[in-house]
């Protein structure tokens, strides 16, 4: 099964044109023709069942027909990450994250971080297609950069972590999660959080967690910590 | 701390020099001088402190002394993975379990391999890199690429299981492993095992498992499994 995506489409939607570089995916790779069908989603939960009435090169027009709805999960997983002085690192933790069902990501500015700019489009195509590869049918949401502190001061659902690698008291995170819980997970840049950032997130109710013994990459943290929420959800 | 790592240390090294591209970095990037002290592991679990005795910009020379033994774990923690076709994907699946801290990795040539070949080297070396990144004393065993056929027929220490993607009857992995106990997970190609492939790995006493509801990419699945089996041996 291949999985097409357009936040546009919705539940009244009766007629749909892919885009230009789908249109031509549809009719060059997969040689689609006229009454093939194909799989549609908008990112929110729908299924749609699309059928091919014209197709060219560069433009395939579709009869839309709403399929199913898949209710989002009833909790959150959130992943708040500093992004990484190297690009490509930051968007393979977007794409296996998605992989694993997250459901919300927070790219965070701390004290430490080398990588003050991201570029949102690119973040959110590198995760509509790790959601399409992976047949699912809600898009996690990608919040913009935000700083630390408005980040920790801002409203948050379930329970809060910092994995921060200073020494000291930490259970693991599988321990402190529960299956069908709410909860979002701070990773810090690579130079880490600063002491007076871990005081601040602690005084602001974020438990300390450990992420295993070995020491992990900024992006390696949070993929582990995708699996960590993905696992005890199973 | 930055660890350096060469496999023809031992414990009766009292000296020591590293090779040119290491002494450069000392010298221009690190900036060490006669005196400063550096760590240096074999991979076999030995850890070495070295002082500087001499260094220009492409050599570097060290009294060496043995410091501390790190023993090795006392099970397995093996995957067998169909490298992947886009060659970026099984390496950052080898950097990632290394950090992850899994200690046997073996390449498999499966019916859908699309992949043939691989460079061990290079393999080695980026396992190398992520050892000493994660200051690991203990490199992860690289095995050579081995048809399918050979590796359900070998040796293999501890449960054995494998996470095909057909429907069927299966537990998640996280369900299926305990601590302390090795374990050896099969990870296939990008069109999944074959049935005769599956057959063959079932009457070899290999279970399914699962690897949780997403459909996960060869090399997402490789380090979610990484991920799962440091997580029950913590």
């Amino acid at each position: 099964m291949q999985l097409f995506y357009n936040s546009q489409l919705d539940t009244e939607s009766t007629s749909f044109t892919l885009d230009r570089e789908e249109s031509r995916h549809v009719f060059k790779v997969l040689r689609k023709k006229i009454g093939d069908k194909i799989n549609l989603t908008d990112g929110k939960g729908n299924l749609y069942h699309g059928t091919i009435n014209h197709i060219t090169s560069n433009r395939c027009d579709l009869d839309i027909a709403f399929a199913e709805a898949y209710p989002p999960l009833p909790y959150q997983l959130h992943i708040a990450i500093a992004p990484t002085k190297m690009n490509d690192r930051m968007e393979w933790f977007l794409e296996k994250a998605t992989e694993m069902g997250i459901t919300r990501i927070t790219p965070i500015l701390c004290k430490h971080s080398e990588r003050q700019k991201i570029n949102l489009d690119r973040f959110n195509r590198i995760i509509i297609s790790a959601m399409k590869q992976s047949l699912q049918f809600h898009k996690p949401k990608l919040d913009e950069l935000t700083t630390f502190e408005d980040f920790i001061n801002s409203d948050l659902s379930g329970s809060k972590f910092i994995a921060h690698c200073e020494d000291g008291d930490k259970n693991h995170l599988i321990n402190m999660i529960s299956k069908g819980n709410s909860a979002t997970v701070l990773i810090g840049p690579e130079g880490d959080f600063t002491p007076l950032e871990i005081e601040l997130a602690l005084n602001n109710n974020f438990k300390p967690v450990s992420l295993g013994a070995t020491r992990l990459r900024t992006e390696t943290a949070g993929v582990y910590t995708a699996a960590t929420l993905n696992i005890i959800n199973n």
